[in-house]
């Protein structure tokens, strides 16, 4: 077994033994996604102030409304009954101002040919987050009733921005 | 402002004025990114006995590989710097046995034709996640030297299975 995953086995059973609390049910209570980034810094339940089992966490580089989430999201709609979704992207987010030049497949060699990837790099926040939103709102695939929000995290403080897109 | 909002900035106030500890750099300092599914039962650092700081965390509908996990963990490696990679689907996920034809697009009559989307349905867990551990191992993207692991996670004991695949 390789060490990182026998240290992580480890560390679980200390967490199974503390018996934590674990909802039972698969359903958001609050009926509510969140999509966020995958940042090491958030926090994304404790900053909005929200508990396990009320909401589905989506997070990937930079908070981006890609094909991913947008397949996520008509899951966590139509089969889990959400209702509302609150794009959450963050200031130093690592996706700022990324030279996309720079990231390169590794192995050449490989025998099927490096498919390119959209990495969905942003020069500034809040004109990501108005696109994201505007992408999300005039998704077919997502109906007129789901209330579609962006907040800007504050990353350092831990403080969210509304500003009202 | 939409009550929604209001309630979380609220929220959100209130965990500002603890004085949260929030890690200062961008940099997992575990080197490792761990993709696990949306799901509202998932505490994915305290099951793994991570901290924030230590690990870029990933989420989408199942923890499938789509291109995005793909584009967040190329960002996540040769941006930031992890060397590791968790892929963590779940018991119970409500991507097994998902019922795609039921998923359909709500506004028929917005401009655009509705884009088909690929909803990365899985009918085994295990079956699953060597098809995602093939896919990113095979990948001219990632780096010969990434760690590359699975584990399955019992959602409701919070108990992690390695398959060894």
């Amino acid at each position: 077994m390789p060490p990182l995953i026998a240290e992580i086995l480890e560390a679980n059973r200390h967490y199974v033994a503390g018996q934590p609390t674990i909802p039972q049910a698969a359903t958001p209570t609050k009926g509510l996604a969140v999509v966020t980034c995958m940042d090491v810094r958030i926090d994304p339940l404790a900053l909005l102030g929200l508990s396990l089992g009320q909401a589905h966490v989506l997070r990937n580089a930079g908070a981006r409304v890609t094909e991913d989430v947008l397949r996520s999201l008509v899951i966590s709609q139509q089969a889990l009954g959400t209702r509302a979704v609150i794009l959450m992207p963050h200031t130093g987010c690592g996706v700022l101002g990324l030279d996309v030049g720079k990231l390169r497949p590794l192995r050449g060699d490989a025998g099927e040919p490096p498919r390119p990837l959209d990495f969905h790099p942003m020069d500034d926040l809040a004109a990501a987050l108005a696109e994201d939103l505007r992408l999300l709102r005039g998704s077919p695939w997502i109906g007129q009733d789901v209330e579609i929000h962006g907040l800007i995290l504050d990353t350092a403080e831990g403080s969210l921005l509304y500003p009202g897109l």
